[in-house]
């Protein structure tokens, strides 16, 4: 057994998705290319960010380390898998990690079969049902890690919250779209709900409550997990306009041509003048941009201050949750394990 | 306090469903018609076939009746409203129920607020997000429901079968119409996923684990549950074809218009002629089809025979499930409930 938990979180999910998938083609044949793109998705890559927010929020309180904290950690990306294929639907988005997403692959399995009938609702049909099924895996593969029942009692109200929270975000995010954005304080309430709570915050508190945690040691994980998660989202927002097509897996400019309300957005769309907000609002939400259209829209971003402001944001933010984080006393190696997720979640080009 | 079991599990998908839109409200005021819809939709009526089940499951092994074992139970409709909600943007269905499916109410939302972007897009994707909270609400009633931990663990494996079934059904089903349907073998055998297990086997099993039952018991309630769910499915068949659309609450012949590939369809399939079977596949499965086409279709499903062989269907699994309970010796009480569930399954015009 190696001790990175990052490898243990990949070899737990790796193991439970075999025995998940197995399950599925047992009931039918016909469902082998639903568990075949089950696995590969939920395997092939990812930072699996919140596993570990999840192992070192235990062991920053004094949990011993253990295979079912493993277990219970790798949950949640189950639960991540999920929100990333309904997301995807949600958003139409074509790629995910350099590949088809999950709707298009079968999309283009009805195609090439010479199915009848739509063939793009067929793709998104089948991710919705991929993603009800990770939302269920993840539940079970945190119920089945080998934690005791009054872990796991003590877990439910968090998992709970969290996976609301996800939903109400994900709804705030649509919506924000739909309305056109609004204020860098409405896209800052969606990106605590999206990414801050759900990303980091929960994450830490689930991992704090199987191993029971004080409510003092919940605060002070609040702490440092809410300014980081808002630092997070604030570096996907700029990744999401600025990022590498080979770094981040998505064309370049995703974020505007699916019109994403981000802090990002809303800073540059306040300072510009009505000009300039005319081309925003023309362009921002057009799928079929051009490089060119892309590339004018970043440089409205830059020259707005838009993007000097949220770097200086995500500094802050950093700086402010590595100061609690110091501050909190708790275990020494989950303490230098969690600046080195600070680092790796702020400092990141994919 | 009411004895009826109906009445009770009501009552307590109406306290779960109040807490947990106030905590959906608690986020954001703009939750609230989300809130709204979702309360709405799970409260407004239903057959509550499942949680009977699943009550009378636990009953019929020796259970004394409880308020937990009520919510339990009840945490079944739950989840299918997440079927349903997700079932509807899979099939493009725009109403359930007479009143429109959420995804077109949602669409209208964004219409009537002159919102940015696609409706349609914006009523599926809320959709998505509503039968996942569905999904989510369903897991935690369980989990809440006041079982004890050794009961709710026996519970585990029955549930995450029922789900994993579920939606491995709902794609047997979408592939089924994707490719045309095919035998009749093929389409019992969603008819079996889909219904038999999903929506009696499993929730009798669910109360019966809850109960501590033992295998024997266990066989002996699928020896009634899989022949009656078949027959339950077998009349589903029946009414998308043939139901009043005052009492079903959907258009009439809306299997026709959804090209379900039934076990009825598959039936007047095998029997008719060349000629015949172009004018099925010409027709089935578009959704403009006219009352007129929709009568056409009818005659010729009932001249081939269909109509009649899949009401004697129904008569042989119902006397088989009739016989198996009867001579399972279970709880004088839990069986004549289950008789009259039967019934109640089988011999509906909604």
């Amino acid at each position: 057994m190696t001790d990175d938990p990052r490898l243990r979180v990949e070899a737990a999910l790796r193991d439970f998705v075999t025995v998940a998938t197995t399950d599925l083609t047992d009931i039918a044949s016909e469902l082998t290319s639903v568990a075949e793109a089950a696995a590969r998705f939920v395997l092939d890559g990812g930072k699996r960010l919140r596993p570990a927010f999840c192992f070192w929020g235990a062991r920053a309180v004094g949990a011993v380390d253990s295979d079912a904290l493993v277990r219970a950690a790798a949950s949640l990306e189950l639960l991540q898998a999920c929100a990333l294929v309904h997301d995807d639907v949600l958003d139409r988005s074509a790629t995910r990690r350099g590949q088809p997403s999950i709707h298009e692959q079968f999309a283009t399995l009805h195609d090439v079969s010479g199915w009848q009938g739509d063939s793009a609702a067929f793709g998104e049909g089948v991710a919705i049902l991929l993603g009800d099924l990770y939302l269920i895996w993840s539940d079970s593969m945190l119920a089945t890690s080998g934690w005791d029942p009054a872990g796991l009692e003590r877990a439910r109200p968090i998992i709970d919250a969290m996976r609301t929270e996800l939903m109400a975000g994900q709804y705030l995010d649509v919506i924000e779209q739909a309305r056109g954005g609004g204020s860098v304080e409405r896209a800052l309430r969606v990106a605590r709900f999206k990414a801050a709570k759900y990303t980091v915050e929960r994450p830490l508190h689930l991992g704090a409550a199987l191993a029971g945690a004080e409510a003092e040691a919940m605060l002070a994980l609040s702490g440092y997990g809410i300014p980081l998660g808002e630092a997070f989202q604030l570096r996907d927002d700029l990744l999401g306009v600025f990022g590498d097509p080979e770094r981040t897996g998505k064309p370049a400019g995703d974020d505007l041509r699916e019109g994403k309300r981000t802090v990002l957005i809303a800073l540059a769309v306040e300072t510009a003048d009505a000009a300039t907000r005319s081309t925003i609002d023309r362009h921002l939400g057009n799928p079929d941009l051009d490089d060119q259209a892309v590339e004018s829209l970043r440089e409205i971003v830059t020259a707005s201050g838009a993007t000097t402001a949220v770097e200086q944001m995500i500094d802050e933010r950093v700086d402010a949750a590595l100061r609690a984080l110091t501050a909190a006393g708790l275990d020494h190696d989950a303490t230098v394990a969690l600046v080195g997720l600070a680092r790796a979640a702020t400092q990141r080009s994919a």
